[in-house]
Protein backbone atom coordinates (compact mmCIF):
# COMPACT_ATOMS: atom_id res chain seq x y z
CA UNK A 1 0.00 0.00 0.00
CA UNK A 2 1.17 3.52 -0.46
CA UNK A 3 1.22 5.89 2.02
CA UNK A 4 0.09 9.42 2.61
CA UNK A 5 2.37 11.42 4.28
CA UNK A 6 1.72 15.12 5.30
CA UNK A 7 4.22 17.50 4.67
CA UNK A 8 4.38 20.85 6.77
CA UNK A 9 6.71 23.76 8.17
CA UNK A 10 5.50 25.08 11.12
CA UNK A 11 7.03 27.60 13.52
CA UNK A 12 8.29 26.17 17.14
CA UNK A 13 4.90 27.43 18.78
CA UNK A 14 3.02 24.58 16.13
CA UNK A 15 1.80 27.60 13.28
CA UNK A 16 1.77 26.93 9.89
CA UNK A 17 0.90 30.70 8.68
CA UNK A 18 0.41 33.75 10.48
CA UNK A 19 -3.06 35.12 11.66
CA UNK A 20 -3.77 36.73 7.83
CA UNK A 21 -1.67 33.34 6.52
CA UNK A 22 1.97 34.96 6.45
CA UNK A 23 4.47 33.14 5.15
CA UNK A 24 7.49 35.10 4.43
CA UNK A 25 8.93 33.55 7.66
CA UNK A 26 9.31 30.55 5.67
CA UNK A 27 12.74 30.82 4.28
CA UNK A 28 13.80 28.18 1.91
CA UNK A 29 16.49 26.19 3.44
CA UNK A 30 19.71 25.56 1.27
CA UNK A 31 20.55 22.48 3.01
CA UNK A 32 17.75 20.99 2.55
CA UNK A 33 17.44 18.75 -0.04
CA UNK A 34 14.18 19.68 -1.92
CA UNK A 35 14.28 17.71 -5.16
CA UNK A 36 15.29 14.09 -2.79
CA UNK A 37 11.71 14.94 -1.23
CA UNK A 38 9.75 15.88 -4.22
CA UNK A 39 11.26 12.63 -6.10
CA UNK A 40 9.39 10.06 -2.88
CA UNK A 41 6.21 10.85 -4.38
CA UNK A 42 4.59 11.05 -7.37
CA UNK A 43 0.78 12.06 -6.14
CA UNK A 44 -0.29 15.59 -4.40
CA UNK A 45 -3.22 15.78 -2.44
CA UNK A 46 -3.86 19.78 -1.36
CA UNK A 47 -6.83 21.86 -0.02
CA UNK A 48 -7.76 24.68 -2.19
CA UNK A 49 -6.51 27.43 -0.52
CA UNK A 50 -3.28 25.62 -0.76
CA UNK A 51 -3.78 25.37 -4.68
CA UNK A 52 -4.58 28.08 -5.18
CA UNK A 53 -1.47 29.43 -3.06
CA UNK A 54 0.80 27.32 -4.76
CA UNK A 55 -0.52 28.50 -8.14
CA UNK A 56 0.02 32.25 -7.41
CA UNK A 57 3.40 31.24 -6.16
CA UNK A 58 5.06 28.09 -8.29
CA UNK A 59 2.57 28.40 -10.76
CA UNK A 60 1.07 25.05 -12.66
CA UNK A 61 4.81 24.20 -14.29
CA UNK A 62 5.71 23.72 -10.14
CA UNK A 63 3.66 20.22 -10.43
CA UNK A 64 4.78 18.48 -14.05
CA UNK A 65 5.55 14.94 -13.54
CA UNK A 66 2.83 14.67 -10.96
CA UNK A 67 -0.19 13.62 -10.11
CA UNK A 68 -2.82 16.17 -8.15
CA UNK A 69 -5.88 15.99 -6.70
CA UNK A 70 -7.25 19.40 -4.99
CA UNK A 71 -10.30 19.21 -2.61
CA UNK A 72 -13.38 21.51 -3.47
CA UNK A 73 -16.66 21.41 -3.34
CA UNK A 74 -16.56 24.49 -5.41
CA UNK A 75 -13.90 24.77 -8.02
CA UNK A 76 -15.16 23.94 -11.62
CA UNK A 77 -12.80 21.01 -13.42
CA UNK A 78 -12.81 23.14 -16.49
CA UNK A 79 -10.98 25.87 -15.07
CA UNK A 80 -8.08 24.03 -13.65
CA UNK A 81 -6.20 21.55 -16.73
CA UNK A 82 -3.66 19.14 -14.99
CA UNK A 83 -5.36 18.77 -12.00
CA UNK A 84 -8.69 16.57 -10.63
CA UNK A 85 -11.27 18.17 -8.15
CA UNK A 86 -12.14 15.89 -5.86
CA UNK A 87 -15.56 16.95 -4.04
CA UNK A 88 -15.79 14.31 -1.72
CA UNK A 89 -12.80 13.11 0.34
CA UNK A 90 -13.88 9.93 1.79
CA UNK A 91 -12.16 6.65 3.14
CA UNK A 92 -12.93 4.69 0.28
CA UNK A 93 -11.83 7.04 -2.28
CA UNK A 94 -8.34 7.67 -0.58
CA UNK A 95 -8.42 3.74 0.06
CA UNK A 96 -8.78 3.02 -3.46
CA UNK A 97 -6.15 5.36 -4.50
CA UNK A 98 -3.47 4.06 -1.49
CA UNK A 99 -3.98 0.85 -3.09
CA UNK A 100 -3.21 1.53 -6.19
CA UNK A 101 0.51 0.99 -7.18
CA UNK A 102 3.04 3.91 -7.32
CA UNK A 103 5.12 6.02 -4.86
CA UNK A 104 4.07 7.60 -1.63
CA UNK A 105 1.36 10.55 -1.33
CA UNK A 106 2.25 13.65 -0.76
CA UNK A 107 -0.32 15.30 1.82
CA UNK A 108 0.22 19.06 1.25
CA UNK A 109 -2.36 21.25 3.10
CA UNK A 110 -3.91 22.55 4.26
CA UNK A 111 -4.32 21.84 7.84
CA UNK A 112 -8.33 21.11 7.47
CA UNK A 113 -7.68 18.62 5.09
CA UNK A 114 -4.92 16.89 7.42
CA UNK A 115 -7.39 16.71 10.38
CA UNK A 116 -9.96 15.28 8.49
CA UNK A 117 -7.71 12.43 6.63
CA UNK A 118 -6.25 11.91 10.45
CA UNK A 119 -9.67 11.83 11.80
CA UNK A 120 -10.52 8.90 9.24
CA UNK A 121 -7.84 7.12 9.84
CA UNK A 122 -6.26 7.56 6.73
CA UNK A 123 -2.61 9.74 7.07
CA UNK A 124 0.25 7.15 7.74
CA UNK A 125 3.12 9.95 8.85
CA UNK A 126 3.79 13.71 9.03
CA UNK A 127 6.72 15.60 7.77
CA UNK A 128 7.45 18.07 10.00
CA UNK A 129 9.58 21.21 9.44
CA UNK A 130 9.86 22.91 12.96
CA UNK A 131 11.64 26.98 12.32
CA UNK A 132 13.22 28.60 14.75
CA UNK A 133 10.81 31.31 15.35
CA UNK A 134 7.77 32.01 17.41
CA UNK A 135 4.85 34.14 15.62
CA UNK A 136 2.79 33.75 18.95
CA UNK A 137 -0.54 33.85 16.15
CA UNK A 138 -1.49 31.75 13.89
CA UNK A 139 -2.70 28.79 11.74
CA UNK A 140 -2.94 26.19 13.79
CA UNK A 141 -1.11 22.88 12.38
CA UNK A 142 -4.42 21.54 12.27
CA UNK A 143 -7.72 22.67 13.41
CA UNK A 144 -9.73 21.81 16.75
CA UNK A 145 -11.03 20.28 18.40
CA UNK A 146 -9.03 18.30 21.20
CA UNK A 147 -8.30 15.02 20.61
CA UNK A 148 -4.75 13.63 21.35
CA UNK A 149 -2.98 11.39 18.42
CA UNK A 150 0.21 9.12 19.60
CA UNK A 151 3.13 9.64 16.97
CA UNK A 152 6.54 7.52 16.80
CA UNK A 153 9.23 9.85 15.81
CA UNK A 154 10.87 7.64 13.17
CA UNK A 155 13.49 9.89 11.51
CA UNK A 156 14.90 13.50 12.59
CA UNK A 157 17.56 15.82 11.12
CA UNK A 158 18.70 19.24 12.43
CA UNK A 159 20.05 21.70 10.10
CA UNK A 160 22.97 24.79 10.60
CA UNK A 161 19.87 27.07 10.34
CA UNK A 162 18.34 25.74 13.24
CA UNK A 163 15.64 24.50 11.42
CA UNK A 164 14.89 20.43 13.21
CA UNK A 165 12.88 18.35 10.51
CA UNK A 166 11.32 15.21 11.75
CA UNK A 167 8.72 12.06 10.32
CA UNK A 168 6.67 10.77 12.88
CA UNK A 169 4.34 7.98 12.07
CA UNK A 170 0.70 7.99 13.27
CA UNK A 171 -0.48 5.43 15.80
CA UNK A 172 -3.20 3.46 14.88
CA UNK B 1 25.07 38.69 34.32
CA UNK B 2 22.67 35.35 34.93
CA UNK B 3 20.78 34.90 32.04
CA UNK B 4 16.66 33.42 31.88
CA UNK B 5 15.52 30.79 30.36
CA UNK B 6 12.31 29.69 29.48
CA UNK B 7 11.66 25.84 30.24
CA UNK B 8 8.78 24.37 28.70
CA UNK B 9 6.90 20.97 27.08
CA UNK B 10 4.80 21.13 24.09
CA UNK B 11 3.00 18.76 21.90
CA UNK B 12 4.11 19.41 18.20
CA UNK B 13 1.44 21.32 17.17
CA UNK B 14 2.53 24.18 20.06
CA UNK B 15 0.32 23.60 23.02
CA UNK B 16 1.55 23.56 26.54
CA UNK B 17 -1.76 21.66 27.71
CA UNK B 18 -5.20 20.71 26.32
CA UNK B 19 -8.21 23.27 26.13
CA UNK B 20 -8.90 22.24 29.64
CA UNK B 21 -5.53 22.34 31.38
CA UNK B 22 -5.10 18.69 30.25
CA UNK B 23 -1.17 17.66 30.98
CA UNK B 24 -1.62 13.98 31.24
CA UNK B 25 0.06 13.61 28.32
CA UNK B 26 3.29 14.90 29.67
CA UNK B 27 4.56 11.79 30.42
CA UNK B 28 8.18 11.71 32.39
CA UNK B 29 11.07 10.71 30.15
CA UNK B 30 13.35 8.16 31.84
CA UNK B 31 16.22 8.92 29.49
CA UNK B 32 15.94 12.79 30.66
CA UNK B 33 18.41 14.13 33.11
CA UNK B 34 15.98 16.21 35.24
CA UNK B 35 18.55 16.53 38.40
CA UNK B 36 20.85 17.94 36.18
CA UNK B 37 18.72 20.29 34.76
CA UNK B 38 17.35 21.07 38.03
CA UNK B 39 21.14 21.68 38.79
CA UNK B 40 21.64 24.44 36.61
CA UNK B 41 19.14 26.80 37.92
CA UNK B 42 19.21 28.75 41.74
CA UNK B 43 16.19 31.07 41.16
CA UNK B 44 12.90 30.55 39.54
CA UNK B 45 10.28 32.31 38.25
CA UNK B 46 6.44 31.36 37.89
CA UNK B 47 2.99 32.78 37.45
CA UNK B 48 0.23 32.46 40.06
CA UNK B 49 -1.74 29.27 37.86
CA UNK B 50 1.72 27.58 37.47
CA UNK B 51 2.94 27.98 41.25
CA UNK B 52 -0.45 26.54 42.12
CA UNK B 53 -0.52 23.45 40.14
CA UNK B 54 2.80 22.63 41.14
CA UNK B 55 2.17 23.30 44.90
CA UNK B 56 -0.65 20.95 44.32
CA UNK B 57 1.52 17.97 42.24
CA UNK B 58 4.84 18.09 44.04
CA UNK B 59 4.40 19.96 46.79
CA UNK B 60 6.51 22.70 48.57
CA UNK B 61 9.31 20.71 49.09
CA UNK B 62 9.81 20.27 45.41
CA UNK B 63 11.02 23.70 45.50
CA UNK B 64 13.46 23.27 48.73
CA UNK B 65 16.99 25.08 47.99
CA UNK B 66 15.57 27.14 45.11
CA UNK B 67 14.87 31.04 45.53
CA UNK B 68 11.23 31.33 44.33
CA UNK B 69 8.97 34.01 42.69
CA UNK B 70 5.73 34.20 42.17
CA UNK B 71 3.89 37.22 39.90
CA UNK B 72 0.34 37.79 40.78
CA UNK B 73 -1.39 40.42 41.50
CA UNK B 74 -3.61 39.30 44.18
CA UNK B 75 -1.83 36.58 46.00
CA UNK B 76 -1.20 37.57 49.65
CA UNK B 77 2.40 36.46 50.95
CA UNK B 78 1.79 35.20 54.46
CA UNK B 79 -0.56 32.60 52.91
CA UNK B 80 3.29 31.57 50.84
CA UNK B 81 6.07 30.76 53.09
CA UNK B 82 9.48 30.13 51.42
CA UNK B 83 8.66 31.86 48.03
CA UNK B 84 8.33 35.99 47.38
CA UNK B 85 4.82 37.08 45.70
CA UNK B 86 6.07 39.63 43.16
CA UNK B 87 2.91 41.93 41.85
CA UNK B 88 4.56 43.76 39.31
CA UNK B 89 6.63 42.43 36.31
CA UNK B 90 8.81 45.13 35.07
CA UNK B 91 11.87 45.79 33.26
CA UNK B 92 14.10 46.90 36.15
CA UNK B 93 12.85 44.03 38.20
CA UNK B 94 14.01 41.24 36.11
CA UNK B 95 17.42 43.16 35.50
CA UNK B 96 18.01 43.80 39.19
CA UNK B 97 17.66 40.07 39.65
CA UNK B 98 19.80 38.99 36.67
CA UNK B 99 22.09 41.47 38.07
CA UNK B 100 22.69 39.75 41.24
CA UNK B 101 25.13 36.98 41.39
CA UNK B 102 24.06 33.28 41.48
CA UNK B 103 23.09 30.82 38.58
CA UNK B 104 20.34 31.16 35.76
CA UNK B 105 16.95 31.70 36.18
CA UNK B 106 14.50 29.08 35.17
CA UNK B 107 11.24 30.86 34.00
CA UNK B 108 8.34 28.23 34.42
CA UNK B 109 5.25 29.79 32.84
CA UNK B 110 3.07 29.69 32.13
CA UNK B 111 2.71 31.29 28.36
CA UNK B 112 1.42 34.73 29.95
CA UNK B 113 4.45 35.59 31.97
CA UNK B 114 6.71 34.05 28.93
CA UNK B 115 5.13 36.35 26.76
CA UNK B 116 5.40 39.41 28.77
CA UNK B 117 9.11 38.99 29.71
CA UNK B 118 9.96 38.76 26.24
CA UNK B 119 7.96 41.46 24.83
CA UNK B 120 10.16 43.32 28.05
CA UNK B 121 13.34 41.67 25.84
CA UNK B 122 14.24 40.18 29.35
CA UNK B 123 14.28 36.18 28.02
CA UNK B 124 17.55 35.12 27.06
CA UNK B 125 16.73 31.41 26.03
CA UNK B 126 14.10 29.19 26.03
CA UNK B 127 14.21 25.19 26.34
CA UNK B 128 11.66 23.07 24.48
CA UNK B 129 10.72 19.68 24.84
CA UNK B 130 8.65 18.55 21.97
CA UNK B 131 6.87 15.14 22.47
CA UNK B 132 5.39 13.00 20.14
CA UNK B 133 2.08 13.87 20.02
CA UNK B 134 -0.87 16.33 18.77
CA UNK B 135 -3.53 17.68 20.76
CA UNK B 136 -5.42 19.64 17.99
CA UNK B 137 -6.51 22.10 20.69
CA UNK B 138 -5.27 23.62 24.12
CA UNK B 139 -3.31 26.42 25.60
CA UNK B 140 -0.81 28.10 23.04
CA UNK B 141 2.90 28.04 23.96
CA UNK B 142 2.65 31.99 24.42
CA UNK B 143 -0.34 34.00 23.90
CA UNK B 144 -1.38 36.28 20.95
CA UNK B 145 -0.80 38.70 18.79
CA UNK B 146 1.61 37.82 16.15
CA UNK B 147 4.53 39.27 16.66
CA UNK B 148 7.40 36.80 15.13
CA UNK B 149 10.46 36.70 17.15
CA UNK B 150 13.65 34.85 15.84
CA UNK B 151 15.40 32.28 17.26
CA UNK B 152 18.47 30.56 17.45
CA UNK B 153 19.07 26.77 18.15
CA UNK B 154 22.49 26.48 20.15
CA UNK B 155 21.78 22.75 21.69
CA UNK B 156 19.31 20.01 20.82
CA UNK B 157 19.03 16.42 21.99
CA UNK B 158 16.88 13.36 20.37
CA UNK B 159 15.46 10.85 22.90
CA UNK B 160 14.30 7.25 22.35
CA UNK B 161 10.79 8.12 23.02
CA UNK B 162 10.71 10.71 20.18
CA UNK B 163 10.86 13.34 22.28
CA UNK B 164 13.22 16.49 20.57
CA UNK B 165 14.43 18.86 23.19
CA UNK B 166 16.23 22.34 21.69
CA UNK B 167 17.35 25.16 23.52
CA UNK B 168 17.04 28.34 21.67
CA UNK B 169 18.56 31.90 21.88
CA UNK B 170 16.51 34.52 21.38
CA UNK B 171 17.67 36.76 18.93
CA UNK B 172 17.75 40.58 20.30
Amino acid sequence: MRKVQYGVAVSLDGYIAGPNGETDWIKIDPEIDFSAIWAQFDTLLMGRKTYEAAMKRLGRAAFSGKVVFVFSKHLEPQGHPGVTIVSDLTSSWIRSLKSQPGKDIWLMGGGTVFRHLLDLGEVDSISVTILPILLGEGVPLMPPPYKPATLALSAHRVYKSGTISGIYEISK
